[in-house]
């Protein structure tokens, strides 16, 4: 199984696209498999949207309405409204597998993938990538 | 790896079910492994829920509880709210793995395997269907 | 494929780690691979969040907020507001996929494996463990 480990500034941004990073990975690989992506933090995601057309921005916003960012969580550390960017991984998977096809992603044309990541503390985070051959 | 892509209809429904599908694909495959399932969409998920009882329409009707269907949405393409649409995926993933043992499926009494697909403008899915012999 | 199909004592508990169970069935397994979890139940899901510092209590009282134990659910088997256990799944999913490396779990610092399980009737739930070797 070929491993790859990188590190990804996610900064402020809430949403975040590592598509061309999985694809040059998978490239690497060449044949038909399965692509397996992973985040091994507490608070974040990894999601499948379009990105460009408003909708990453639809997704940060909504989950502050899903997650709301105020005092009713139990965990207190970190900054105020912390306790939501705990949940949000019961949500919004760490893990997520995309099938390839000769050493391409064999996504929609209007899917990305892309870290969701509320928690601005935390402003870089390890992208595992994994390919698992056909 | 062995591969099926084929065309869903799913019209006006929220809910369609693939279980029979799945279950076909994977008994031609005969062997222990893990069946990966994927939509290539960028407005639908996939669930293990099950249908019948009435969960699949509560299911459906929740889902306009945590996305609704209003003018919220930055994403401005296709009918009136159409930009929850593209947050589905984000909670319900269009990535699913179901373990497969001889050839069946391993899903419990009451799991089916279902597309979840708020978006009426778009009636036929791609479904994509790998197997990873065990 | 190896795989462990083992039962777990939920209880009353609407959080339940298996961490340390998915730790030693990859241990026995020694190699590379991804680790597959899985639950064929249609009222549980399987999530990666930190326990022990209030965000599994906070996980646990958000979904009474997201799905509420009303009478909305057109499901009317079991308990008062059982309708909601079977809409779970779609947005805590039962199937979860995990790194693993030389037989060690490629969790982060903070990140357990649990069972979410709002459904108090069903006191025991079957874990399904498949390692694929890399």
């Amino acid at each position: 199984m070929k491993q790859q480990r990188s590190e990804i500034v996610t900064g402020d941004r809430r949403i975040t696209e590592v598509t061309d990073r999985c694809a040059a990975f998978a490239a690497e690989q060449g044949g038909d498999g399965l692509l397996h992506v992973f985040l091994p933090h507490a608070t974040a995601g990894l999601a499948l949207v379009e990105t460009g057309a408003g909708s990453d921005d639809d997704l940060a916003a909504h989950l502050d309405e899903l997650l709301p960012r105020d005092d009713r969580w139990r965990h207190r550390h970190g900054s105020p409204g912390h306790g939501a960017d705990h949940v949000l991984p019961a949500l919004v998977s760490p893990s997520l597998t995309v099938p390839v096809d000769a050493g391409r992603l064999a996504l929609g044309t209007w899917q990305s993938i892309v870290i969701v990541d509320t928690n601005a503390d935390n402003r870089t985070r390890t992208l595992r990538l994994s390919f698992l051959a056909g």
